[in-house]
């Protein structure tokens, strides 16, 4: 009854997302506060609009100011070099579905997101991973043609690790690949580069961003894809008509024209970032040094499944994760100073 | 560098969505009316929440509402038988993309939903279509096993004929088919009966449901699914993880909450197309008898294409569908009785 490769996998299992209000979350990176107040305004003001009619299906509202606001980091965008989706996941959805078909070879890094291995096994396709160095740079393995190769994806910066592959490594890996690369810059916002320029440059590349995090939108589901007008008309024709909601694409639109309110934020986030790494360092855990808004601590000294579940007993919840042949960690989203000293009280 | 079967196809083309407000919409089904007002009020207390935090990704508030309400037709339905999604259009590609794979041949009826077609593209495989017999009915070749097919979609009532094939053809349709068929009850709630009940009887027999038409919700993109646990929990697994964001859930949940809206919008609605159907008739147009919120007119004597164009200049829109083969037509939106007479007064 059902297709062999959806009936084998087990599909991916998001983060813990408990409905009682009191936990503190440090588990799923989302953002410390809420987003700008303009997209609540913006949201009510959408929502007694014409809530019985369809949205626009390409949000140009949101591709007409995201282009605005993205030239400083690419000259040449205009609003054909950007497609909108329901969170980064569909934007990654949409992306896999346009290269990858059974048979095919997806390729990533390990330890990464390992969202990229289920959107493979949904298409039948199989898997190439790509293990980082203990350092966390990219080795040129990453870029060696394998039969069948039809797509990589890089998140940068790197979950769980928080580390960056420089923008020139990207192109040079790019440049070398037979097959497109995905930079998937959820995090970017919160890293001191970021590989938009590389899209000019290269077809092939292909940047990805969200609002879920740096804009505080976890909740709405929006992200986008930018690349060369080209690419995106062949990826347009997987979205569904409609992926974006008014809601959503007016939340969006308010959130990306507050650029204030995210430089801000973003202040905010890499100082109490800053502190944290200092006294989990000073604690003896060893930490990455994170251009993200969560951390990646290791402890060979600790067992740090057990902290985490007496964390989760007493009401913090942080991501344990276990990358067979890597050293066992949990990753720690920056939360608001209050959450973080919380944190430190209990490690 | 995409793969053949994307850069082959053409994509789905939505119907025309005017961002001017003046237009007389009557092209793409949306409901007449706005939402219930617990909607919007519903949205502004989710928009005042926590935006910044990732939802729920079963959207459990509305799955417990929606069995509730859907007991009396499906007596053993808990939330365990419902799969949200973002719209219809993601419950219907997360149906292809479970059961149908590369090679594999999708079946439809026609004339019908074109957007079947496209999902069954984007997968690289094939379509199997099926002619309507002239007065709408599905003959029994809809049922007979050809070599990989592996889902039928059955859109009913059917666009744009309104009409519905009854709930014991469906069954026997079903009971005799090598594959699980999707019921599209996207305009089952302005129709006098449904298939909820064939879901019990037959572990094969899917149906799916919007709230972008009855619920005057097409703005917020919220779409279900009804299917026996087992089949829920295989389609979970190709679902994006968070794909329903928070106001949509809580739009959703408030809209399903409502009946005696929904009761009051639907008595309009089909007072409305009854007066339709009478006074376009008069006119001479062959209108079908319809069970959903939009007419379909043809009329042998006109040259529809060209009274389309001429509506559109004067400012109402309806959409023109020419299925090879068969008479041309145009399919009217049930709009407000102001509409409809709009509309009257220029055929």
């Amino acid at each position: 009854m059902f297709r062999e490769a959806i009936q084998q996998m087990t599909g991916y299992t998001p983060g813990e997302q408990p409905r009682r209000e009191k936990v503190i979350k440090l588990n799923t990176n989302e953002n410390a506060y809420p987003p700008s107040p303009r997209v609540v305004a913006a949201i009510e003001q959408a929502a007694a609009g014409s809530l019985q009619k369809y949205p626009d299906p390409v949000a140009t509202a949101f591709r007409e100011r995201a282009a605005e606001v993205l030239r400083s980091d690419l000259p040449e965008i205009t609003p054909e070099w950007i497609l909108c989706g329901n969170g980064s996941d569909d934007i990654l959805t949409i992306l896999t579905r346009t290269f990858v078909g059974e048979g095919d070879v997806l390729r990533y890094p390990n330890p990464s997101y390992v969202l990229y291995k289920t959107l493979a096994e949904i298409q039948g396709a199989s898997v190439d991973v790509v293990d980082f160095a203990p350092d966390w740079t990219m080795g040129d393995e990453f870029a060696v043609p394998v039969d069948r190769l039809r797509l990589a994806y890089l998140a940068n910066p790197n979950s769980p690790s928080g580390t960056v592959v420089p923008a020139e490594r990207v192109a040079s890996l790019a440049a070398a690949m037979p097959c497109p690369l995905v930079v998937d810059e959820a995090y970017g916002d919160f890293a001191d580069t970021n590989c938009l320029g590389l899209v000019a440059e290269n077809e092939r590349v292909i940047v990805t961003r969200t609002l879920s995090k740096s804009y505080a939108l976890a909740g709405i589901r929006f992200g986008f894809a930018i690349a060369q007008p080209k690419v995106i008309e062949q990826l347009a024709k997987v979205k569904d008509s409609y992926n974006c909601d008014m809601l959503a694409i007016a939340a969006a639109t308010a959130a990306i024209d507050d650029q204030p309110w995210l430089a801000d934020n973003r202040a905010k986030v890499l100082a109490t970032r800053g502190r944290m790494i200092t006294e989990l360092r000073a604690k003896g855990f060893t930490v990455t040094d994170s251009q993200a808004n969560f951390v990646w601590c290791t402890d060979s000294n600790r067992n740090l499944k057990e902290l985490y579940e007496s964390l989760k007993q007493m009401g913090v919840l942080v991501r344990y994760m276990p990358y067979p042949g890597w050293p066992e960690g949990i990753r720690v989203t920056v939360g608001t100073d209050e959450q973080v000293d919380a944190l430190l009280a209990l490690v």
